[in-house]
């Protein structure tokens, strides 16, 4: 089934103790819409960039089958910047430049061949975005995710609030999940999100993991031992692109599929990490992404003997 | 098959910002043999305490199959103390007062009738008391597990590879693991350390949960989300004595089976958490217990459908 997908579309310039990327190719659509090419061959993008995108990579974009009508390309503007430099353990970064450029009034507008879609992954963005592409959709889609952060829970949370509560699937990080519950505990922190709207919450947390939550149960997915990790931007995205790719190429929603989904994820967000930026998620096949996931079943794997 | 231990038998003063206990009963080789207890009736213990520590505590661990013939009873000393503050999220602490009494000249002295021992656990202590312990062994122990810390690695780190090149099971936190080994990534960490000597290696990351190394393989034990935690105290002793009871109990020291012996570790901690010092860890069931480790594989499995 199709899935439509919102978010940036745009150039990271990308420091980490092993390297430096000068302006390579970015943004959370980017790797959301990748990541799910390897598993739905019918995705809609909904974006904007300016002149300066390189066409190349546009068409590789098309060829993965990733449906570009809804990108809109602003002549004589330039596309969003950001510049990150990360820490030696690389759990954190500073922000060292944001250009906003075609993001600062960016009105998503999505073509009638995409308002049926039937899942709806709403990348960080402003909330106002967000909501806009919702009220576009003809029919109510099958499974509305979303991914926000920080940021939008400090300068616009009532609005934040708003788009939460109309959507099914909030995928955020650890911190994220504190600060908009207000709760230290993840688990009195889901529960108190899950009552904001969500069926479901998806709590990453980085090399630690990701939780799914649904009711009263929980599934916890590990992240894959590392020995090293080239460059963490965009893996929350790509986690975000592989569980909805895998779900809506299934158009599955049960819980046990979800577990399927964010096992998916992980394996392609532990592929992102590998390389700088996109690098690594081009040119997967099938076999690479199976034999990863063998790796997180064989990781988890135990018979309790009970 | 018998399970030795050695470790400190205290008394602690805990403050968390859930409440404050005074003056109770704990202690590396009190939570260890405690939890052990649950699966192996045949544990020896070696320890040290003053003429101030209660004989209805120590009565209550002979019930529960836990030999003290090597528990040593100084007439006119005190016993180890240790009072500490648990931080808002409970990940961190200050230690607030240390009164070494009885463990400052702490010579373990095994009684012949441990001399036998199939299964050797060293609790936190100084490597020399760790090392005197392995000297005693009349025949080597099938496996030998250890627990140390970073103050160790601070003052003695010499001495304490010394002790380590001689053991089976290294049991540290991810902190530690570091430390010892230089190195950032905990894959790295643990090619590291397992060069040093031990065959296994158990990698306690706290909330997030456990690995166990051993040649190429890795295996993950989550920990259970909890939505209030008591009092971490003991838990990492608490999941080291559950771990070599299981193992010990069954003799078997395949990787399937310490396998096992992680997760009902975790399981064995994640009670220990939910009430001050050893309070929940007294009068648990068997039911509790396997109800328990359910709960760990329901948290982790999920048919890939590969």
């Amino acid at each position: 089934m199709s899935l439509l997908t919102v978010g940036t579309v745009a150039f990271d310039q990308i420091e980490t103790p092993l390297g430096k990327a000068e302006k390579i190719v970015g943004g959370a659509a980017t790797y959301i819409s990748l990541a799910a090419s390897y598993f739905n061959k019918d995705i809609n993008l909904v974006s904007v960039v300016g002149d300066d995108f390189p066409n190349t990579e546009l068409e590789y974009m098309k060829s993965r089958g990733i449906k570009l009508e809804g990108l809109q390309i602003k002549e004589g503007e330039k596309s969003f910047f950001w510049a990150g430099r990360y820490h030696d353990n690389m759990n954190k970064r500073d922000t060292l430049d944001t250009q906003l450029n075609v993001l600062a009034d960016f009105d998503p507008v999505l073509p009638d061949s995409y308002k049926n879609s039937e899942f709806l992954m709403l990348g960080n963005l402003t909330p106002d975005v967000q909501m806009r592409v919702i009220e576009q959709m003809e029919h109510p889609p099958k499974l509305i995710a979303m991914d926000t952060m920080n940021f939008w829970m400090d300068i616009a949370m009532d609005r934040l609030k708003e788009v939460i509560a109309k959507i099914d699937v909030l995928i955020i990080n650890d911190e994220e999940a504190r600060q908009l519950s207000g709760d230290y505990s993840l688990v009195t922190a889901a529960a108190t999100i899950m009552n904001m709207g969500p069926k479901y919450l998806i709590i990453k947390k980085g090399e630690h993991g990701a939780l799914l939550f649904h009711d009263q149960d929980i599934f916890f997915a590990p992240a894959l031992p590392l020995a090293e990790v080239f460059d963490p931007t965009g893996a929350g995205d790509t986690f975000a692109g592989g569980f909805m790719g895998y779900i809506s190429q299934s158009g599955d929603i049960s819980f046990e599929n979800m577990k399927r989904g964010v096992i998916f994820g992980s394996a392609m967000a532990s592929f992102c990490v590998e390389k700088f930026g996109i690098e690594k998620l081009k040119g997967l096949t099938n076999a690479d992404i199976k034999n990863r996931v063998s790796r997180f079943v064989q990781l988890v794997n135990f018979d309790a003997q009970l």
